[in-house]
């Protein structure tokens, strides 16, 4: 069978050029259009898929909608600028524009009208929480037949294309290496139990735990919002708790807090273990450095959108999708 | 004169809400817009303006340009994190959408293709070059009567609307602090001359050692990519030259400069002065932390989509505007 590769070959031009023009969705040169066109034509490569694709007057346009998070700089966190990374870097081989929606309050939980207009083929949802009228936003979406995937994001039962990470086993691994570290009096600092990766994190530290023989302690549990901030402002509350080891949700509020624990006088790494999560390069270049766990989230992003992607162009819009990337656990100093 | 604000707070709706509605731009639930009309048309808000929006049929989609960076997870630098956070925060705020375009090798500078299906109203060119050809390309799209606005790059001469910062003075500033804390060797690890700001570190970076009587000397020039990892394949060889002070033109550069040095058994901070540019994340939380000069790239993103899209309300497209922001040194243990 002749391939994509094959053509682009021919034609002197890159495989992201080839698609862009046999999809009809980039804008391009007419005379690179004609090259492909021709090589196309030449390798007697897929010309039906080319007639529909044209018939079909794509936008061309794959939507991620965002979430509305006021005051904060949103492609400057890890998860949205690695997880974007990845989305972008798909969409571009695949020769499509992103087009960013940015929820408001009033559009908060209410997918359906996000896409009235139909600028999209296709759409990613980043930053989703399981809620109850989030969920039937989802379904009702769903209803309407645009193919979408969630990223980091699962709900259960709900029959929907997702690509998630196994935070269960991501926690799991950073709470067992500090008590096999010794440590005993872990305390956790999660973030909101709305998002799936939170509940799978408190799952995987009660499972360390008990497999330990130890009981999860309910005042060794605290809840920040995975700002650095929020790790500031809640140190002070579990350093009053005294254990001697803190996983953190992400490493922005470990960041956060050993900051505030350096100002009360107690050295992260040597007084008390920290591990975070996202081993985001914060991570790599706090002090000391963060054990952390690796969360592949730009290769989720660029899954996320093939599989969006290859829906528009199968038709498989009713398609279930589960995919769950492994994540890792990277020991440093902090404990 | 009525504002927006008085309308929105009288429908009851955020003041975006009201953008959008007036605009006719974004996915809207009937109730809403509805309440928001009436609003509107009580306090006599420009009636006239809401007429002629309706009737111009605008995409609502603010275009943004991103350059063709291969295997860099382009979301995941502060240059482009910061900028596209201001810029979307501007946008929300207007009810716009943001279309992300990922130029391909083959439309690298042709920016007249990238907007030949008119999906957008507007548009920000980010990672723009100074080549005889981009100016070109930039000219035509001049012509073709798209509002639209560079951030962080300037041509002299060419009229276009721009929105920089002074990086001749930033440049300036952190040279002369080294020059005053006694270091007379400084060696500058620039990045590519194609870019307007590199060109204006090293005018800063020169004019800092003029004032203070010395001269520049050429083989204490380098030059890196921008990235953590040419700042680190770099260190060795500037190492040779024997600088007793580094100036590196981002804080990716220095942080790998640092890292390679400190392999090289030389303590940054202690054995060498190193500063850095752009006072991301990086520079707080390296070791030692890092002297560096403050960029308001969140706010140039912002102030960028301000002005094109009030282009696109008030029909100025030929307008020529020049923003230049102030950059700050912020010293730390560094040097």
């Amino acid at each position: 069978m002749v391939t994509r590769k094959e053509v682009a070959a021919l034609a002197g031009v890159s495989e992201a050029t080839v698609s862009r023009v046999l999809n009809g969705v980039g804008p391009m040169k007419e005379e690179t259009r004609q090259r492909v066109l021709e090589a196309a034509e030449q390798l007697n490569y897929h010309p039906n898929a080319i007639a529909q694709s044209f018939a079909r007057g794509r936008s061309g346009n794959l939507g991620v909608v965002l979430p509305y998070v006021p005051k904060v700089h949103l492609f400057s966190t890890y998860y949205f600028a690695e997880t974007l990374s990845g989305i972008g870097a798909k969409a571009a081989e695949k020769g499509y524009d992103l087009l960013l929606k940015f929820r408001s309050p009033e559009t908060e939980s209410d997918y359906t009208t996000l896409f009235q207009r139909q600028k999209v083929d296709a759409c990613i949802i980043l930053g989703a929480r399981n809620t109850p009228e989030e969920r039937e936003s989802l379904l009702r979406l769903k209803e309407g037949g645009l193919p979408f995937c969630l990223v980091n994001q699962h709900f259960e039962d709900a029959e929907l294309c997702e690509v998630d990470a196994d935070h269960v086993t991501g926690s799991y691994s950073a709470v067992s290496h500090l008590l096999a570290r010794g440590h005993r009096k872990i305390a956790f600092l999660n973030g909101s139990p709305e998002y799936s990766n939170s509940a799978d994190r408190l799952l995987g530290y009660r499972q360390a735990l008990q497999e330990a023989g130890r009981q999860l302690e309910p005042e060794l549990l605290f809840e920040g919002n995975y700002s650095r901030s929020s790790g500031y402002r809640i140190a002070e509350e579990i350093v009053k708790a005294q254990p001697d080891a803190v996983f953190a949700a992400n490493d922005r509020m470990a960041v956060g807090l050993m900051q505030r624990m350096r100002e009360l006088g107690i050295q992260p790494g040597k007084d008390i273990a920290i591990a975070g999560y996202d081993n985001s390069d914060a991570a790599k270049i706090a002090d000391p450095p963060l054990t952390s766990v690796a969360v592949p989230f730009f290769e989720m992003g660029a899954l996320a959108a093939e599989k969006v992607l290859s829906m528009v162009h199968e038709d498989g819009t009713g398609l279930v999708i589960r995919e769950k990337l492994q994540t890792q656990l990277v020991v440093r100093q902090s404990c």
